[in-house]
């Protein structure tokens, strides 16, 4: 294997997480154990965005306190961007830019951090550097609280959000059995083509309390069953906590939250999100009363009750990233497989980017109940180890520490 | 001092707040420390509407490991109530029920927990048993995440839900700088006449992760000030990040949720709450893109960042009841008054539950700052000590356990 020497250049993109900088920090730390051949690790601000604008933090300019505290700082401590690269045989201006930016800092290693359309761009820019005989070595770094990425067993992030979740259903259903009686509670959760997040709901069932019903993207929703549903456990418990998908699609595939996709009873269009539409059901046709939580990018955010789980798969996924690329590996994504029996543990290897970038993985059927209005154990199965462990916040006089980066 | 023999009586009134079970741990633990007055302590379902129902919980009948996870249960684990007893005057009924069952039951300690009107309860009870010559010590337990009660320092409750406010807070700001460009994100805080939990948000401050705004029920709301501080600040950072109080009141005194407090440009009435409303001004007036959040019922439910002081302070105020009423204490709330000096420290006493009923403590005008639209270091210094500390949650497999109680 040829020795390639030079900079790396890493960056984060799309929406954060609550240990997206723990890959970071992953990626940081391993990279200084190849000083044979990385000089140092650049930066992006605000991903590729800042590569194109020549807008870095260096990595050897970072205090070492700061760089642990990656671990604990939720958001994207070095700025993230949705921006979306022009297809090569269109337009080829940034990545003309691009080139001329890797060979400026003399960037040898790429490792782009995000979902799927962050791993279409790292996709893309191999492509392209690969085209025009820059040898660079491209690595994508899995991140999504969705976990929706195919050919990996779950994706970092996912499982300190599924732990915020499970344990804010179970504090939410806890208050609401404080009153005798009580109203029909919907609780909006992320996730706009797969319903990983929604499902994490049911983790709070094993301590009996969990959500009575869960409507998922992956399971076309109905109207009159959904009434039929919440009338049905409304009678039995005069209470009712209902966890829903903000990307639920009615049975023409049309986004119950879109304007149109639901009237009410005199034909008016209800506005605003999902848990909107299916509040202002319950109260004007149903005539219960009803009240609706989003939770909001606090669920991506929720630094102070990450999984260590998640936290530790997140810095493996940015070492292996540093280890994949100096042992020559390129235009690939780093993924985790599980490995069969009793006890749960976790196998690093890597896939073809070419085969990740914008395909969707959703929750099999399988995991869902009969009734397509909960999951099974099939499900908890899945989900219970990815959120064990306390990663403790580092508390100062009440709140947490987060980073303070140099420029 | 006449020993007074018998069982006593307990209950959990108003919204539930994550600590207002470590009160009953503290009054059931500390009750039995007493046996030589205090046969059992009965425990009210759902407050005042237990008693009339004769629906009790027995302390005695409780595993003494569910006693010890009360520490960590949020809600009102032997349920709550809103029900206002009627004035003595006007219909007597309720309270010839409650002497009936007070004698059934042989009930001489009835110790209340709740805020401004519970108190209001606890003193009409000992008013009516009084005048009817039944002997009984009626003791109040304040808690509140409003903080609202007056003769007290501040009320159990609030510590812990400043605590996740502060930290969701700064968790949302780290989330929000993601993008190089933001939106207006407007937080909506709980507090219906005191904006005590809005101005907790302001501990993020301290951390360099605080809210660019905040409003108060305090301050009357004036959206032409509104505009021009959210253009000022927007216009800066590129982003904006606002608490408000879901009590504002605008100046003519009406809520700002109210359906007639705002209109739009165009004279529409603006639907929905407090961050509805000044969301739908800064996407339709100004033109800035703006998302709201509404941290809801969690903020008072959130036992997985609870304050240990706050759980400590709870727990006393439960002993000091139990200790006031045994003593031939009488018609008095439990009160907490911070000492003179540099170190924190709290002494408990009591006061006369007349003059607390329906009083409300509202941010004093000292702690605001100048523009009226944040907080200062008085406010801090007087905040910060309640925050502090570590109450563990009890996890297992990765979600919280709460207490299950015995019928």
């Amino acid at each position: 294997m040829k020795k390639l020497k030079g900079n790396l250049l890493y960056g984060q993109s799309g929406g954060p997480t609550s240990v997206i900088n723990s890959s970071a920090y992953g990626i940081i730390t391993e990279a200084l154990k190849h000083q044979d051949v990385i000089d140092d690790v650049l930066i992006m601000r605000h991903g590729i965005q800042g590569a194109l604008n020549e807008d870095f933090y260096y990595a050897s300019k970072q205090d070492p306190e700061q760089i642990e505290l990656l671990k604990h700082t939720p958001g994207s401590a070095f700025g993230s961007v949705r921006y979306k690269m022009p297809e090569l045989n269109v337009d080829e201006t940034d990545y003309i830019r691009l080139l001329y930016i890797f060979q400026k800092y003399n960037i040898k290693y790429f490792l782009y951090n995000g979902g799927n359309d962050s791993m279409d761009t790292a996709h893309k820019i191999a492509e392209y550097m690969r085209r025009v005989d820059y040898e660079v070595r491209v690595i994508g770094v899995p991140k999504t609280i969705d976990n929706d990425l195919p050919h990996i067993d779950h994706t970092p992030g996912f499982g300190s959000a599924a732990k915020y979740i499970a344990n804010t259903i179970m504090e939410i259903n806890a208050d609401m059995y404080a009153y005798p009686k009580g109203k029909v509670t919907i609780v909006e959760i992320m996730g706009r083509h797969a319903g990983w997040l929604t499902a994490a709901s049911h983790i709070a069932t094993k301590e009996g309390y969990g959500p009575d019903l869960i409507y998922l993207p992956e399971v076309p929703f109905n109207v009159e069953k959904f009434k039929q549903d919440v009338r049905r456990t409304y009678g039995e418990k005069q209470q009712c906590l209902i966890a829903v998908s903000e990307g639920l699609v009615n049975e023409e595939g049309i986004l119950v939250s879109s304007a149109s996709a639901l009237k009410d009873a005199f034909g008016h269009v209800q506005l605003g999100g999902v848990s909107s539409k299916l509040a202002a059901i319950v109260n004007n046709e149903m005539r219960i009363s009803s009240r609706r939580i989003e939770l909001g990018s606090i669920q991506r955010a929720a630094s102070h009750i990450q999984s260590l789980t998640d936290v530790e798969e997140a810095i493996q996924v940015g070492v292996k990233a540093v280890q994949y690329a100096v042992s020559g590996k390129t235009d690939v994504m780093v993924t985790m497989k599980r490995e069969a029996g009793e006890e749960y543990k976790i196998k690093y290897g890597h896939h073809p980017l070419s085969e990740i970038a914008n395909i969707e993985k959703r929750i099999p059927e399988s995991m869902i109940n009969e009734a397509g209005n909960g999951l099974n154990d099939e499900f908890l199965d899945y989900v219970l180890p990815l959120i064990q462990g306390i990663n403790h916040p580092v508390y100062n006089n009440g709140t947490q520490t987060f980073t303070k980066l140099k420029k």
